[in-house]
């Protein structure tokens, strides 16, 4: 794409409306503007990112056979009565009432939707399990709603549901979103921390939320050092939730089973929490299905979520430094920009733009700086905007076939002759 | 993907809520389901349909230098009182109130909230022509929703938006969207009619909808027959838009300046409109551009919609037959689906298993339907879904190195020899 085509409104100062790092960097790169209080507009290069994310969340969905589809974001409000959720949600949850005064709401979570609708299917003990997700956006309505996208009005989630016949078949799929999760972290550039949450009334082990750790972090983590060695692609479930890790409320240091030396203590972010509640959803609202004796049984059930727009906060808390945004090449808005280094100078703009159009055959992960600015400016938003790699083409480097290659990760410069243009960005 | 493990609850009797064709043949073939009038849960065949066909947009409209971006679906109302049409806007605006009693709504469209955007990023006379679009779910609170996702009260639509510092900027933008439009539908697999519509208070004849042609059409459409000759892709602006075509309420027989014989009377389907207003919204809201001599003008707008979830249901009133849908390659659910023609024969079903991972490899567009269903069932439903492309893998042909190839269009059945299905897949 073309920049100039964009809009990309960059700040050259940080705005006073923003108290953390990620949110006063989305704004000053031209990635999201507010719209009214936790509401936000996603300009051109933060939904770039936004959708990397949800690109890479669905391969991993596929990967565990759990199936896409894509539910309402206003529902009615007789779902939440029958699950007995409508009166106890609160005030975080946004009733609205449509032309014939019938009770709505603007969905903050989807249990009760999704149970309705396998109910409705009538499944057999032989579709069992089932798994299902969507990503949409929900709404809670905050009361003070901060931290730009960490902690927004409107917000989007991937949220997946597990639907079994028995208890064994609710674990086996607890068991491949654990292990889809700490994947997606994992290719999001991030090191994802599996913590034992509180389950409440159901007890048991099977709830877990996933924290990213970064030094801005909400939340004070507690982890077994071990864990940072292991490779999440070699991983057994049973070995990595068997690492002790604990967020603040739950880590009592005298109950602790490990030595203090083998622990770490860390800032983490939540982004992810994975729950097994068995049938309290399938018993109040009648989701059954029909097992071998022809007997008729509440559904198992589990809910696994990730804050899809909260993550793209979170991932800039975890990467940035002076600069701006570092972004991990695969949620990066471009992987490459190439960057005429004197507007004008018709030569080099116009190599520019050939090497521009004969990678973007390739495909569309680049951008043109085609914008009239200085070369500095330029240089400073893509710094700004955490682009990886950045091509300089100027009349000096061309005179012996060379281009700049600017890495935002090193921040080392490289020049790099024009015929190996194509296979570099390959690698990129 | 693997049919057993997706939400496909088809029907086998016509649902008795459904009045046209498009609606039961959706819900028949598990497509979608309703939550509450107007309001749907698109089924993971929905689904893909629907995800497709918003590929096909995006890509003609980064073809013309449109960018992507995304407003939420809530709106503040002061946007709408700067416009002045929050109060005229009526009962088909859900309006909101929040948890601090401010007044929000569910956006039906979203002029306002570009017009405050791009005012707001300060744009000047280098900046112009600006075009961005979002695809994003609006909500209209019909009295009447009906005909399922041809006139639903939540419903997805891509509406774009063009800036220009004069009008002769926001006619060359009209023109390429107006061109973009006719290379979407036809990529869609259908004949889109562009019809003079109705430009109000503004006049001149820069307003045009999009209509589909479909006998079971909502509205009357009188076309010149020699449009139905061109090419779209070798059509130029001037000369599409100089063919006569006029939907009930603008034909006027007596007015007409072609000969009766030359015209064609088709029932159409409106599925886009675009519209040229001039500084209808930046003047009322500030939205000014500095030309050259350091005045500031307002910025001369156009907006330019497409009802994708819509079109879902359009496209099946275009394309069925009494076996079901009948998708156009480019926006089926799966271009092929593999069956096993005998479920407990064990060397067809690991072929078939093995064919389905073959040409998974290649691209995520294949099915593979291994339901424990008989082969009938499967078949009738695939053809209800309006797969194009079956392969039938049963121990007869196997015995020959073949599988039968099935093809929804022309209900054909070839046998073809296993060597050659990547083959053949590749062109499907």
């Amino acid at each position: 794409m073309r920049l100039s085509q964009l809009l990309f409104p960059t700040l050259r100062d940080d705005p006073k409306e923003a108290q953390v790092v990620s949110h006063r960097l989305m704004l000053r790169a031209g990635m999201i503007r507010q719209n009214v209080a936790g509401i936000y507009t996603w300009l051109p290069m933060g939904l770039r990112v936004l959708r990397k994310i949800e690109g890479i969340v669905r391969e991993e969905m596929a990967a565990i056979g759990c199936g896409e589809l894509l539910m309402p974001t206003l529902q009615p409000a007789e779902l939440w009565q029958e699950s007995g959720r409508y009166d106890s949600y609160g005030k975080e949850m946004l009733r609205i009432k449509d032309r014939h005064e019938r009770d709505l709401l603007y969905g903050p979570t989807n249990e009760e939707m999704i149970t309705a609708l396998v109910r409705d299917c009538k499944p057999s003990y032989r579709d069992m399990p089932k798994l299902a997700y969507h990503i949409q956006w929900k709404f809670r309505d905050e009361i003070r709603p901060r931290f730009g996208v960490m902690r927004g009005r409107e917000f989007l989630m991937k949220d997946a549901y597990s639907f079994a016949a028995d208890k064994a078949g609710a674990e086996a799929a607890y068991e491949s979103f654990f292990m889809a999760y700490l994947k997606i972290f994992s290719r999001l550039g991030v090191t994802a921390v599996p913590v034992r949450a509180a389950t409440g009334p159901i007890g048991g082990d099977l709830s877990h939320e996933f924290h990213i750790l970064a030094e801005t972090g909400e939340s004070q983590v507690y982890v077994d050092k071990a864990y940072f060695a292991e490779n999440v692609n070699e991983l057994m479930f049973t070995k990595a939730k068997g690492y002790y890790a604990a967020a603040d409320e739950l880590h009592d240091p005298s109950q602790c089973p490990i030595p203090p030396e083998q622990l770490a203590t860390k800032r983490g972010i939540e982004v992810g929490h994975i729950f097994y509640f068995g049938t309290k959803y399938s018993a109040a609202m009648g989701a059954t299905v029909t097992v071998a004796n022809a007997q008729s049984v509440p559904l198992e059930m589990g809910a696994y979520g990730i804050g899809v727009s909260r993550l793209v906060g979170a991932l800039i808390e975890a990467h940035h430094d002076a600069g701006g945004i570092r972004w991990p090449v695969s949620v990066a808005p471009y992987r490459l920009a190439i960057v005429a280094a004197k507007p004008d100078d018709e030569d080099s703009v116009s190599k520019a733009e050939q090497i521009y159009r004969n990678l973007s055959q390739l495909d569309g992960d680049v951008l043109f700086d085609d914008r009239p600015e200085r070369m500095g400016t330029k240089l400073a938003d893509l710094e700004l905007l955490g682009i990886p790699h950045v091509f300089v083409v100027g009349p000096k480097g061309l005179e012996n076939g060379m281009v700049d290659w600017k890495e935002r990760a090193s921040g080392k410069t490289t020049a790099v002759p024009l015929a190996g243009l194509e296979h570099l960005y390959a690698h990129f």
